[in-house]
């Protein structure tokens, strides 16, 4: 039982999803947890702020350390918990090579999705323009077909023969991904990739509920 | 003498540095190496784009192990030599955690010195606007005096006694924006923060020659 950690975070965000999976391979459940509204602006609340001051979700906290950056959450919790639950870091360089370098393309792969999906939020009225938003989209599709080439061929693992911090940073967006309508039929690898996880007992315990709850969205439907 | 290593990279790069730095701090000196000029866009040249696909620097190949996003590099350099050299991560969890928080925030701190410094290259001509290059310094300004206040009060080291993975990845950030003319004045503890790293062996060896060589810019002059 983890009654020293706490973890703040808002539902179907990818960055909340990757602590709340790696808690999971550790067997750290039992943790304190509340859930905010990014749509009811939660994240700016001063109960979020108090501990990230970004205003962003997640919020981690072990103990009086404070975690907030996911994939510095994922490395600090790995770190401490090596020997305990799954082991998340392959000893084989070449799988280390790959398991760091798609974890941190997280970063790009992240800022690329939010600048289509996320557009008009981002982008004020009067600052909006149809060539730049056209350019985001055909940023994030030569992103996506990098990682469909990123995928393995066969097996559900981004770096080797194991589940690694990189499946557990990078499934979530993935995820995301097909959530807002990326179509199975265009990348197969990333579908095949999406669904081989699925069932994986970390990340059918934590699947964002309002995933099960409402309906998809459509905006990458032609990407 | 680390042979089986090459890093390609790019002058004055933030990015590149922290590979070098590491490098050195690892006592792996004596890599192949090779610069190239951003200015004459060599960064998208086939021999970058053969290592590095987004054609970016640095490029970090290690046997056939090929590790570009530079904080991915760096973990990959102290987990394979974690007992050669200088130990660049804490024992104790409190510094652990800000340890990799700091790295991981080296994202966001990026990203808005990018959005201010190369506005006009990221932004094509028709689509720029007075009020978003003004809400981009905004974002800067209050992002660099959150690091401000993450400085140590005395004290080269960001996450705790020592020096680590979180001063690696950050001091050729910070040391960038003072190239860029941000004000000692107006930020005295990143300034001692500055001052107080730029003789360390690590640091002085790979100091950027083409800032020994030219004066520095003053788009961050008033910020």
């Amino acid at each position: 039982m983890a009654k020293d950690m706490t973890l703040l975070w808002g539902p179907g965000s990818p960055p909340c999803w990757r602590v709340q999976i790696i808690l999971e391979e550790k067997n750290l459940q039992g943790y304190n947890q509340k859930l905010f509204s990014f749509e009811k602006m939660e994240h700016k609340s001063k109960e979020v702020l108090a501990m990230n001051p970004r205003g962003q979700l997640p919020a981690f906290k072990h103990g009086n350390n404070i975690v907030n950056e996911s994939c510095a959450a994922v490395l600090y919790l790995e770190r401490l918990y090596q020997s305990q639950g799954t082991k998340l870091v392959p000893d084989n360089p070449a799988e280390l090579a790959v398991m760091y370098q798609r974890m941190l393309e997280s970063a790009p792969l992240g800022m690329k999705m939010g600048d289509v999906i996320y557009y008009n939020m981002k982008v004020p009225e009067g600052e909006r323009h149809d060539s730049a938003l056209k350019r985001n989209r055909e940023n994030l599709k030569d992103e996506v077909k990098m990682w469909e080439g990123y995928m393995p061929g066969s097996g559900c693992f981004l770096a080797g023969k194991t589940f690694t911090l990189a499946d557990v940073v990078i499934y979530p967006a993935i995820a995301y991904l097909f959530r807002h309508g990326l179509s199975e039929e265009h990348y197969p690898k990333l579908a095949a990739y999406y669904n081989c996880l699925k069932d994986r007992p970390s990340i059918k315990a934590t699947w964002p509920q309002v995933w099960k709850d409402t309906p998809g969205q459509d905006v990458l439907k032609n990407l």
